[in-house]
């Protein structure tokens, strides 16, 4: 198995060169901090990466987790791992020092998290959920709650969740039944089923604490009845002692991938006995969960990225050594076969995936810089990146998901029958990735609320922000001369996707909501497209400034490498705007109008 | 789970409408057969797969085979169903009167083919092996080596092989170093290994033929030194004994999915007493091999086209059972939800499943039939469709392995949470159908094969009587005024294609065949598209013809969801011809320049 899972060059270049991670330490909230720190825990993940997570990536995907008796037992080596993020403070890293957290900035944090990600996805999850329970209990919850929970959960003693998918209620929240009961004892009972609820019972955690939706008695219908409680599965008592809370395992998913952590069913209040703690205000419950629900949408985005990244260096390290074929020039049997690597469609296969695992790490840290900017500026200065963060967050998620699984499928192809056969890790990741266009909400889901809701959000405020953005990296460009070309095509891509908005908006006004919306998974796609071809494009700016300067002759080659990585992207994936928009414009309603009968032959 | 698998009504309308299999009655070789007779063998096909194969096809998933002190064990049935199509005259189907066989149409055993891979395309895979290898036998072994082995192969009470791969020589042929040594006794001995052999050795069946390329010793190097042996597991003695033939199993592949047929790797004269006889003439034997390896490839198309089919039956049962959320116009929380079918994002994909399903089918029937007319007509007559099939198998190979893995993929998502859980086939059908870009050559391969070999085939010929075929039903589809558009879309990216074509074949003359192939699979993919958009076409042309007609309820309903489907193919795929036209015609050679050192970051 290749040991190579990241590349720490290219976080380096991403964070520095092209994110200037280091000037977030002039505003005030990250001044304790500095490159040095940033190096150091960077350094940390890595090697909790390579030590703990990675030797057990397979090993956790074969032995899977297992109902037992109405509990669910996990691979052993998840309390350990789980203690680990606790004792070394990832779990509350990005908590402010008030709070007893490391207050690092999300841009160093989510590339910690990328790195434990590409090293092992199931298991970095567990402490991933756990944050974010952690922060929203943290940010809405009461000082008592607070007390209760919180430290617990960041010592990765107890299990963090986010319980909202039901029987009936997968995309569509607002049909959310399960109830909570008041009761004058500062609690309600909670009677329901939840479904899909990952992490959601294991023996890796001594209690495990479900974020849950649940409608009060009496509340309204939909989404405007939703509040958030807190319901473990077994309640602290004053004394310190756990007690069963009546929240029942009722059945664990076989999965086809992600089968490190496992996926739970519960059952609710059976015996009349489930309490659960308010969170905030009733009926505010959905806005609190959006808190943790768009971090945990960039963070599949960053998983979906990591997955695409390990499976790259995998398919790397076989090309590299596989001998099989010669060139296409020399057909002489006689002469040695060559390295698959020599071979053009294997590069080609391996500028894809490369292409767009950096392309989607640079737009998921893109995010992370504009969380932290919203951190550090007043409200009225960070108006202008909680925009750009609402307009981004359903293409971070969505891009990395969708085109991650097409990487990693070409890394699986990179190693012909081999890769199908479980002698390598490609197969595996081939079955874990499919997650990500799914959990989160879907990808239909996402293309509704890009389209739907955040690009004519304000009047296009959040739409215009996003162009201007690109526009400015467009002019930045132009300086470089070696960027001129480039530059023209996102230039041009930018206009035909600024008409195509148009169009659809044109289209909502004349034809409808779902005639604007019937295509809505072409238009995320196309506008991802565009996103990454704009995060490539900074890059370029920083590898060219770099490459006018002297530099190592393993620099210089970092910066050839990646600068074709660049060009494949522009040469291969922007064309395909081109398709996309030409069917963008021709909004014929036809999936509206197709008959649902006319499938039944 | 979902009861159906095909469409029946979809399979008579190309076969009979599209593809007029009742005109290959009114040839000699075929006259003993008329329409009644092929309706009955398509629904005895039906009944077998619904009967003995679909029921078992989780089951086969669920219980791999497994390797037991040197033997592998498979399910219990594999031995039953290879009796049933062996007793059924499945494995003799396409072989000749005089030879036993039912000597029916291609087009006909083909659509058998795709029904059996539809209901459980592993246990398909034993039957089909068993049909290739001894209808290699039965065109180039001698009489001897026929009486001898095909008898019992096509009884299927001996499994029949392709065994070709070796650990150095995968995709390389030409490095093939299994040896057989010539003896005075009318066979030689053999030795070496072999690598995933499907069907390779197990309990279902009483003995194995392996249909292997070797080398005889002192051998010209490269392809030109191969020659091809029949090797079974256990070789008949005169008295009708069989004795162990050293040939080992010496592992089991532990695989992603597929799993209910069993890859094996093999080890060949450990003892030096393994024996092969040797089929046709000496160092012939990668042009015998290619009889089978070629319509292989067009059974692997069909396997990949039978298990999308399968999976959109299984998506669309679920998607019109399934209430979820509500139609974009009525959001209001207290009517109920709808089936999710009625979203146009699930029609959106389910039309991209069907309209690459369909398409797919007609494509490789398409390919069917032309074997047919290479059948019946004398060999001058018949050299047009030989060229014809020769430039399709590539495609016919590709395209739908390439995108039935995406449309497994959407018909998965339409699930949601539930198309990852094994609950439901739809994550079967994911792991199952990535095997198809990578056996009988991978997807790199065909494109290779397609634009270094076809295309430039007798100076263009097979390419120009393609696009013959495609102008003809251009203009044939231009008399029906509802077709005129698609005729008119079709006409252009076919022009476009020639354009590429011409301009790749430039860039041979000038750059070298490096510079000309890098691309090649991209222009499989483009290739693809206008050969399944012509199926449309054609398929547009038949539904033209019968709605013309006064028809039932039943048919209209089937005939307009048909058209919408073409429809969908044209407004939603064809376009994907602009970006790969735009990427073919810029041929800056960046995946050949790109030095293999740049990716060591």
């Amino acid at each position: 198995m290749a040991t190579k899972f990241i590349s720490e060059r290219n976080l380096r270049f991403l964070l520095y060169e092209v994110l200037d991670v280091s000037n977030l330490t002039t505003f005030s909230y990250y001044k304790a901090h500095d490159p040095k720190v940033f190096d150091m825990v960077l350094k940390a993940a890595t090697k909790l990466g390579k030590d703990l997570l990675f030797p057990i990536f397979s090993e956790m995907d074969r032995k899977p987790p297992e109902l037992i008796k109405g509990e669910v037992r996990v691979h052993p080596a998840v309390k350990s791992i789980l203690n680990a993020f606790g004792e070394g403070g990832w779990i509350a890293s990005r908590a402010p020092f008030e709070r007893e957290g490391e207050q690092l900035p999300h841009l160093i944090a989510d590339a910690c998290d990328f790195i434990f990600q590409a090293a092992n996805y199931s298991a970095a999850a567990y402490a991933g959920l756990t944050a974010g329970a952690s922060g929203l209990i943290d940010t809405f919850g009461s000082r008592e709650l607070n007390d209760t929970y919180v430290p617990k959960m960041r010592e990765g003693q107890w299990q963090g969740t986010m319980a909202l998918t039901e029987p009936e209620a997968g995309s569509s929240l607002a049909d959310l039944t399960t109830t909570a009961r008041p009761t004058d004892r500062g609690y309600c009972l909670m009677s329901g089923q939840k479904i899909f609820i990952s992490a959601g019972d294991h023996d890796g955690a001594e209690n495990i604490v479900h974020l849950m939706l649940a409608r009060i008695e009496g509340a309204p219908a939909g989404i405007k009845g939703i509040s958030l409680f807190v319901v473990p599965k077994k309640r602290p008592e004053p004394d310190g002692s756990l007690v069963p809370n009546d929240v029942v395992t009722s059945g664990l998913y076989h999965k086809l991938g992600y089968r490190g952590c496992p996926i739970v069913q519960l059952s609710l209040g059976d015996k009349n006995d489930c309490r659960g703690w308010l969170v905030g205000k009733p009926h505010h419950g959905l806005r609190y969960m959006f808190q943790m629900m768009n971090e945990a949408r960039i963070g599949v985005g960053m998983g979906a990225t990591a997955m695409a990244t390990a499976a790259y260096y995998a398919a790397l390290g076989y090309a590299g050594k596989r001998q099989q074929g010669r060139p296409v020039n020399q057909k002489d049997p006689l002469l040695p076969p060559v390295p698959i690597i020599r071979h053009a469609d294997v590069k080609r296969m391996l500028l894809f995936q490369r292409a767009i695992a950096e392309g989607a790490l640079s737009l998921i840290l893109q995010c992370s810089r504009y969380v932290d900017m919203i951190k550090v500026l007043s409200d009225d200065k960070g108006d202008k990146y909680l925009l750009l963060l609402e307009i981004l967050t359903p293409v971070a998620k969505s891009y990395p998901s969708d085109m991650g699984i097409l990487a990693v499928s070409q890394g699986l192809q990179c190693l012909g029958g081999s890769g199908y056969c479980d002698d390598y890790p490609l197969e595996q990741y081939f079955r874990d990735c499919r997650i990500h266009p799914i959990h989160e909400g879907t990808t239909g889901i996402q293309a509704m609320d890009l389209l739907g809701r955040k690009v004519i959000l304000e009047n296009g405020r959040a739409f215009n922000l996003f162009t201007a953005e690109v526009e400015k990296t467009i002019s930045d460009a132009g300086r470089f001369p070696g960027l001129g070309q480039a530059a023209g095509l996102l230039d041009q891509t930018l206009t035909r996707l600024k008409e195509v908005t148009a169009h659809l908006i044109g289209v909502a006004q004349t034809r409808g909501a779902d005639y604007f919306l019937a295509d809505a998974t072409l238009y995320l796609e196309f506008f991802g497209i565009v996103a990454v071809a704009w995060q490539w494009l900074l890059q370029g700016i920083a590898i060219e400034k770099a490459m006018a300067e002297k530099m190592k002759k393993s620099d210089a080659r970092f910066y050839r490498g990646k600068r074709t990585t660049l060009d494949y992207f522009y040469r291969y994936e922007l064309p395909k705007t081109l398709g996309l928009a030409r069917r963008l414009m021709d909004t014929d309603g036809l999936t509206v109008e197709m008959e649902t009968e006319y499938f039944n032959d």
